[in-house]
This record gives structure tokens, sequence and C-alpha cells, in this order.
């Protein structure tokens, strides 16, 4: 099954405790296509600038992803800069610079808009609706915003929400969204306005999951190789719905699976910079590095 | 087996977003004797001053506790006063009298000196070796600590640490104590000081373990009833130490179910003030909340 997935595409400058680099391939589309590319069929849905450099077009199709739903318009890519200190935990954003994205309507190519498994990655939540609305009979669509989104469009956020069947939030985001610090209330919170299941990203901490009587803790990879944690968050939802999609199967035990898979696609991309080490990244490493996952877990 | 455990008897005086207590029960080695008692045969060596009210003895009394190890001085019990904002993760201490703590040579009875498994909980690490210098064959020792020894005390901690099988420590503490921010890293170089096993209690994030070459990461429990976090980390070496003792069995895989054993004591303890959810829990309640955490791991 082919994944659809909508998002930013971005030029970063991106400053860690490892080094300074700039105008590095970025967003959250990108993070997340690429991830989902190692498991299954992948469509791009995004818009970059005149000035986005051809040779991550070429690496984009060197993964076989699907960039006929990229608009490139004139002016400038998305650019994003930031730091993070020596606790890595916490990204610090420098400036934002939404360029094209702000002239962005989304599109659906005919051949994609049957797509059955859908990743609304970060983004404006109003562009979000926009692509669901062109979309004939999604199976299953997951969601992720982030703080800005919270803070300036939440009725617009509100309206994505109910219409995915998983909500990807990391932890400041679901405890600022649903305004408690105590995270199983904020999950039951949000599974209230008719959310089916709540996916919760901490980093360093793993993941939960949380639906209607359910819930699945996932280990985090003890991450001794941390060098850039842009875009974790965005290859996790990229390995997890890409797992979906090539698995065909969206029963719990599979979404627990696709969990793991997910955790393990952010563990590789936070080892360098950008997309650098899912540039060398072999699936016989996924598969073991999964494995190791099942050893961490077991008692 | 009998376990042996050390540390502080406490009245705390506790303010947290569900109310304020003044001079309930409290003190690591409480805690973890009340937590291991439901598992094993429990004896407690510590110092409580001359107002340490009586219910509270036949309160360990009634747990079957041994507590011929504990000295009753002319003075006032250890006191410590502390609070916690609406995010409960972190303790703010208002004010700590050791009172008859600084009086404190603790004297292991003749009976106990054959203890095999052995808690130092939280205490000043000369106190600690003071009590394994006393001990004739410990066959497992586990050891807790907290950030002012690790300020004030580093050299007397150290030798503790080497002395002993199993650290326990918060991320807080392993980050202070390594110097580094990465979990993964500090527990590695905690290890190459010459400790065995590295615990390090996460609270509303779960455990882990690390060990030469093996990793395991435990799930906390999805805690919406949390009123009062103070004594977690003891309750959960104290099912821990309780839960090794009495399966008598310190292999990788019975440490694993033991830190599960853990983190189900200090998921109840937290539920209330004090001891107080200690007083009505049942054996059953434990079974089965540790089957729920096996679900919640499973993929």
């Amino acid at each position: 099954m082919t994944v659809l997935i909508v998002g930013s595409i971005g030029l970063d400058t991106i400053e860690t405790p490892f080094g300074k680099k700039k105008d590095i391939l970025g967003g959250s589309a990108i993070h997340a296509s690429i991830s989902a590319s190692f498991h299954a069929k992948t469509a791009m849905i995004g818009v970059a600038g005149s000035d986005f450099p051809k040779e991550h077009f070429d690496f984009l199709k060197s993964k076989n992803i699907d960039v006929s739903g990229i608009q490139i318009l004139p002016g400038e890519t998305f650019r994003w800069s930031g730091y993070y200190e020596y606790d890595m935990n916490q990204a610090h954003t420098k400036d934002t610079k939404l360029n094209v994205i702000s002239l962005f309507d989304p599109r659906v190519p005919d051949k994609l808009k049957d797509a059955e498994y859908v990743f609304l990655a970060n983004l404006d939540p109003k562009l979000q609706l926009k692509v669901l609305d062109q979309l004939t009979k999604p199976k299953l669509v997951a969601m992720d915003t982030m703080n800005f989104w919270i803070e300036t469009k939440r009725e617009a956020l509100e309206k994505v929400i109910k219409r995915a069947d998983i909500v990807l939030m990391n932890d400041g985001e679901v405890r600022q969204f649903m305004e408690t610090p105590n995270i199983p209330v904020a999950a039951a919170k949000l599974l209230k306005l008719g959310v089916k299941t709540v996916i919760i990203k901490k980093g360093e901490h793993g993941a939960l999951l949380f639906s209607d009587g359910v819930h699945f803790s996932a280990p985090a990879y003890p991450q001794d190789i941390l060098r850039d944690p842009t875009g974790a968050g965005d290859s996790f939802a990229g390995g997890f719905i890409g797992y979906l999609a090539k698995t065909g199967d969206i029963s719990q035990a599979n979404i627990r699976r696709a969990i793991i898979i997910g955790s393990t696609m952010a563990s590789f991309n936070v080892e360098d910079f950008s997309l650098d080490r899912m540039k060398s990244l072999r699936p016989e490493e996924i598969s073991a590095r999964v494995e190791e996952f099942r050893r961490f877990t077991e008692f």
C-alpha cells in the first residue's frame, strides 16, 4: 500500500554540541517520508522554493518516493534554524521563515487521491484539512502537530484531530494541549475529544499508546550516539505508518509493532545530522535493532 | 530469606497539589521496608527519636518487620519538609533536620549479621559502610543515594558503590554523578567504576537497567492517581529486593521481574500520602497490577 505524507520541506540550520550545519535537508515531510520509504511505497505532498537543491530531489527519488505532489514555487524554501544545548531533549528555535509555505495550496495528484495510509505531518492544520478533503478512501489517518499550532490555530487543529484515527504528539505538546502535567490524564482527555488512539512520543523516554482501555509502553533505544535530534518525531511517524501500510494490518497488536519500528527508525535518524544516517541505513540494521528492542522489554 | 534494610526513619511535612500533611510517617528505610515486607521477611536498621509515635512501630510490627535494629535515642526524629508543584516530578526541599540521625551509630543485631539480601537505602554513605562492615555473608547488596551525598561525600559514596552489586539512582542523580546528560553514557561510566548492575529510576518514565552488555527498560504504570510521590524510589527498591529475597534467584531474568515488582509497589505508594495506600494494599492487588505491566509491554 502507498503511504501519503504531507508536511514541510525545509532547509535547516542547526547547532548541537556536536557541530553546526547550515541549510541542511529537513522538514517534517522529508524526515517522515524517508523513514516510511524503508517500509512501503511513499508519496509526498509539499512545497519547496526554487532554491531547493536538485541533489535532495535525487535523494528522494533514490528512495523510490513519488514526488509528483511536490510543488516548486518561485521564492525560497521554508527555513528553520535552532539549537540544542548539552541536554539535547529540547529544541530551541532561533528563527522560522515560512517562505513558500505561506503560499502553499496543497493539491493531491489524482492518482494519489485513493491513498489509504496517510500521515499528516506537522504543518498548519488548515493545510492538513485541505489534504484530507481531497482523499477519497483513507483507511488510516495519523497526524502530528506542534506547540505553535496549539497556541495559534486550536480550532482548526481540533478539526483535524477529530478526523484522525491516530494522534501523535510529544509529551510537552499533549500536556500543553490538555492543560495538565499528568500524561495519562492528558491522554484520557484527548480520547474524550473523539480520538481513537493517542501515541505520545517522549524522546529519550520512549513512547506511550493510549486507546480505549488499552495502554502500551515502548522503550527508547539506549542512545549513546546522539548528534542531532531534529526529525526524530517525524522519523518515528514515518516508520510507524510505513510499517502499517506494508503489512496492511491495523490491529492493536500490529500498531504496537509499528511503534517499535517507528522508535527504531527515530533511533537511527538522530545518530547524525539531517538525513545523513538514513542515507547509509541498511534494512538488516533495522531488523537487528528491532530485535534489540524486543530483548530490552522481556521479563 | 530475610531482607536487611538500613536508611532513615522520618517524620515528613509534605505539600502537594492534593493537600498538606504535617509530621507524617516517612524516611527511606520505612518506605523500603514496608514495600519489601509484602514479599519477604524484613528487618530494619535505623534510628528514631523519643518523639516517634508508637502507632508507627505498631504498623511496622503488623507487617511482621523485625525492628530489633532500630535504636531509639533521646531527641527528635529526623524531619524532612518539602513540596511538589503542579508537575510532581520534582521534590523541592524546604527543610531537613537530621536530629537523632546525626548521633546514629548503626549496629546490626547479631542474629541479622548473616543477612544475605541487603538494601542500603538513602543515608550518609559513611553509615551505609558501617552497616556493610558488620555483615558476614551478603549475597546481594543494593544501594541508593541522593544528590546531597553526591555533592558532599563523593569519596565515601564511591566506596559504597564499589562494594554494591546493584546501584539504584534516579535519572537526575546519575546525570549529576557522572557529569553527562546522556543516561546510557552515564550508566556506562558508572559500570566502569566497578558496579555490576545499574538501575535508573525515572519516575513517570519507568526504570532502566544497565549491566555488562545487557539493557532492560521497564515501563511506568500510567499513573492517573498520584497524590504524593515521596518514597516512590524507596518503595521501588523495597519491592525489588524483597522479591529477590523471596525467590532467592538473582539471575538476570529474575532481576527484570524484580524491577517490575518494584515499579508496581512504587505505583501504589504514590497513590496517597505517606504509607497510607500501603496500609490497605492487598497481595491480590499487587499480582493484578504486575499482570497489567506485562500487557503494557507486549508487542
